[in-house]
């Protein structure tokens, strides 16, 4: 069986592991043989492969980003007929089932070709912790790391300046970076999309903390997606990318000099940025996509098409790609509730 | 209400993230007092305390080791009355109930406290992760990314110098963090005491590593309570701690020079020791720690005496103290099976 | 003898081990006391000390930031009497003799004091390297470290989605951090002040190296003080801050839409900022700020005021205070020379 | 021209870097062709050489070990007439000139070879810092990184369990490594060859820290080749290696049962071992490294033979190849006495 393998949407750390899982396991249990396309669907459409021998594999479990490179592409873009394009190159490259690694989107667009009876299984891939058919995926877990050693970093020159440091993390639609990386660095403030603090509350937050003795530095998280609830009219015009969603770095850069004027607290903006998504993934990362990518070839081996990997509790499972559909996992109720209590 | 917290058995990183979610939980939410009890059950049987207000706790949660000290004491040592000792001691330091963090041994002192009467809840501790009571407890993540960042080093060395390392790792009863920090770096053999290899599948292994292309250095991840399944007179001679456990370094110095006496390898033997267990935790385990640390003052505060906390999935739920006695978490068959693929 | 210490203008890693060196040199060898004055200048001239027994700087050697707070504050504003408040300062708080540890404005303030009699000496610190009078001091090594770490990261990112990265590090009038952390990390090209590419040729290094097989991601690494010697409009409007610099973050976000328009190359900007100073320092500062201040305080006890330490070579000697005015310590030719061969 | 590298002697963090500097330098300057000698001079004496065009080096000074194997083998081993051995090589694989990379061993093989005739130059190589030659080389600040932040780790469950830890890191004939990762962590004793404390000296730190309030576990750091000034008899059976030279290992564990047996204070001993020496190399090393690199092809095109590039305070400068024999590079006198001040 000849088994192709795709990487789509944003790089995340993890990836290759997938791949490194799928291979290995591949070869010693089901002698399958792969290919990756290349930069995702846009491979796909055109054909183009690379094959992936066991060798090819050796030692990138522990590297970053993806082999195969990877882009926005979509084969049902424009309207296309998505589905016969993908079977006519899996034809052509004499590719009999595929994996797909990627978001929401990717995960959408391989619903719709199984739908249309093409063989194929899903692998989650999310850095920001937003998909509910799985418990975590590979990525968060070094995104919240690196964060949090970044606001570790901040918390001194803080404290050093009595300044109050304002850190913006991923995350768009869903606050886990921030709500994880805050709670591991003991931040004062966390903003998330899902519970939007007023900019009162936040500068009440800071001026408390910064009051209580012994002095402190105060230091805010705040996700990328986060309006604050009485959003003036500086949080009005985020820049929007070509998605129509707000541009990483406009909100820290927004908050800081609001703070600062309200509280009269000298305040600094960071945008941490892309370091949160690249370089070497955690041995947890690494761990949870070689189990995603060695579950996936199983998926594919028992015909389980339709369906895509989840992590549930300490298990590797599986569930139908539809679960990932208008499903975004946003931070809950009791989770907010529960770190509420340790601001200020 | 004035709770008092204790750290026993050996020491892990997270410990201090627990003692801080709870002061600032109970500060917050439910105006409690605390103190901390030295040394673990010792300073509870001498009465010897220290106080805890919320400026104690400021910044704890990102250090290792536990501020209050540790000891492996135990109140029922030598058949005395336990609960008549605690009794008396909370009664001089005048606290109203206990939060103890600990292992098995700690967890059923806690029960056997709680069955007679004892007011006290538990914290689960184990950097080895084999308590079943819990899907994972704070310490673990840590000592596998030490550990697997040991090994990524370790490979480099061996590949140079065309040399089999041999590393051996915590993990006494259980093979939780060879598992872990093998298939995270990449280990071609890893020797776990749930399912014994024969040093003859061992050199097997390490032989076809060695000779297959592109030439890549064996790398052996042994647990420390591993023995072979033919175990030569060599292993028969652990050296013994008090409590009769084989001493930490004993497995893979005697295993190094018998690969590379049969193989004819060049092999060499390094002992992660002490630090898998120190100095400051992931983010990971400073986060499960503080929920664990809340989750406690909160069963306190309900009166839910005789249980302890744990993870399920995602959540922080709360279990009777019973659970955690007599129930060694092993790896299961399926995950063997898993890593096994990956060998060679 | 009773000995002040102040840590004066940006925070640094390194100066909680100038103080503790400092502080356990002179309790043991010279039985000396000392004391800190909080935030810099500011506290010298208000007289707010706070108490440093050897016992406060256990284990601070570690930690980033300043223990005695920082400011920006100078005795001399404003046309004042510098000299005569800070003999009154030194004559009420009964300090016997000041150890300055700070920037070029600093050591300037410093040399002024000595000259007017103060008995003072002085602590070079500078995280951007550009100090004549030293050739390292500590920050220096932990501000390249994070920067490279940083910049291993946005690599994989780059690969994965071919983009190019265009990174800035901190350097305003010197380009060491640029230097160093884009040799250590393999940038394609660095733009640093010294030696102004034009918006042209970065560009065709850009084009270069995407062109180039294996195709690999463009990354450029940017001082935050560069300005393109064919500089655009958009170069013109640097925002200043209070001293007229340019602000950390202006050009590579400048920088990276340009790029992305004459190439046609996605470009991305990430301005690593404040994580490039905060935090515990490097071993390699730790031990140089550690020499640092014990020699300071030998300087104190020889009645070397006037004088400031610095490190030539591999040994600790000191110069006069002069040595540090007037003498930025730019990249010189024969380094730009090195690093150019390495570049497209 | 075609120039031939290898490296030699133990691996250690960086040779890669070098080996990347050369080629890259080559290739943009002087249109040099490279090949690289396998497992160092094993290789030059077989004659097997892998080519290493530019693509083969891009990316590879961020990697541990050397992409060329190295061995301890020696063209003059057993009498032979290593020179033309070596010239007989060279005309078959049609090397013009040699660029050896190693340490005192391999650089002392140079200078021989050199002065028979053959066109050869040196790159010195030692993670023990032990070189007279040079002020720093490339591998030591990653060991001593890498010390310092395992030291860090064991002093947390120093604290917690109250035990005197006492950690073994390299340094056979030098006690550099040990100088710096304890000075940098903070420790209360370090033991090295050059200045032997008794072990009574030792056990007096030890009790002096314990003692002392607020009680801070002693940390004990000591380099492999350390010998106590009174060497009891349990110090006088050091195993020995082939060179006769002491078993890595055998001296903490020797120390810390004297040192609980007479203090009573609970000891342990941890040896740090090869992971000191694998891995990614720092920034620092990496720079070194590659500037080591450039400056050796430089020295081949510019027809010096018989020398070795050198860092002489921040510059990369020549020197004879006979300047790196018979001259360890030991700790002197004043940075014992520096140190010895911080103890206790």
């Amino acid at each position: 069986m000849k088994i192709g393998i795709l990487t789509s949407g944003g790089d995340c750390p993890g990836l290759n592991a997938v791949i490194r899982g799928a291979v290995l396991t591949g070869d010693t249990v089901y002698e399958s043989e792969f290919v990756g396309f290349v930069d995702g669907w846009r491979g796909v459409e055109s054909g183009e492969v690379i094959p992936l021998p066991r060798r090819k594999v050796r030692g990138i479990g522990r590297t970053g980003g993806t082999i195969l490179g990877t882009s926005r592409w979509n084969p049902f873009h424009g309207g296309a007929d998505g589905a016969a394009a993908v079977a006519r190159s899996m034809e052509e490259t004499e590719v009999d089932a595929l994996i797909a690694i990627g978001g929401d989107g990717t995960l959408f667009t391989a619903h719709r070709l199984a739908q249309r009876g093409i063989p194929i299984v899903g692998v989650p891939k999310t850095v920001d912790n937003d998909l509910d058919a799985t418990d975590y995926t590979f990525g968060f877990n070094t995104a919240v790391e690196i964060a949090t050693e970044s606001l570790d970093r901040l918390r001194t020159t803080g404290d050093s300046h009595h300044r109050c440091m304002v850190a913006e993390v991923m995350g768009r639609s869903a606050g886990w970076i921030a709500l994880h990386s805050g709670m591991a660095s003991g931040a004062h403030v966390i903003c998330i999309p899902e519970f939007p603090l007023s900019i009162q509350e936040i500068c009440d937050f800071v001026t408390a903390r910064m009051r209580r003795q012994p002095r402190r530095s105060p230091l805010v998280v705040v996700a990328e997606g986060f309006t604050p609830s009485d959003a003036s009219e500086s949080f009005s015009d985020y820049e929007l990318d070509e998605f129509g969603r707000p541009v990483l770095g406009g909100v820290a850069q927004k908050l800081a000099p609001i703070i600062e004027e309200r509280t009269g607290i000298e305040s600094r903006a960071t945008v941490l940025g892309h370091i949160q998504r690249g370089g070497a993934p955690t041995a947890y990362d690494r761990i949870l996509a070689t189990r995603f990518g060695m579950a996936a070839v199983q998926l594919v081996h028992a015909g389980a098409f339709g369906r895509m990997v989840s992590l549930r509790g300490t298990s590797v499972v599986d569930v139908p790609l539809s679960d990932a559909i208008d499903s975004v996992k946003t931070v809950p109720r009791e989770r907010w509730d529960e770190v509420r209590r340790l601001f200020g």
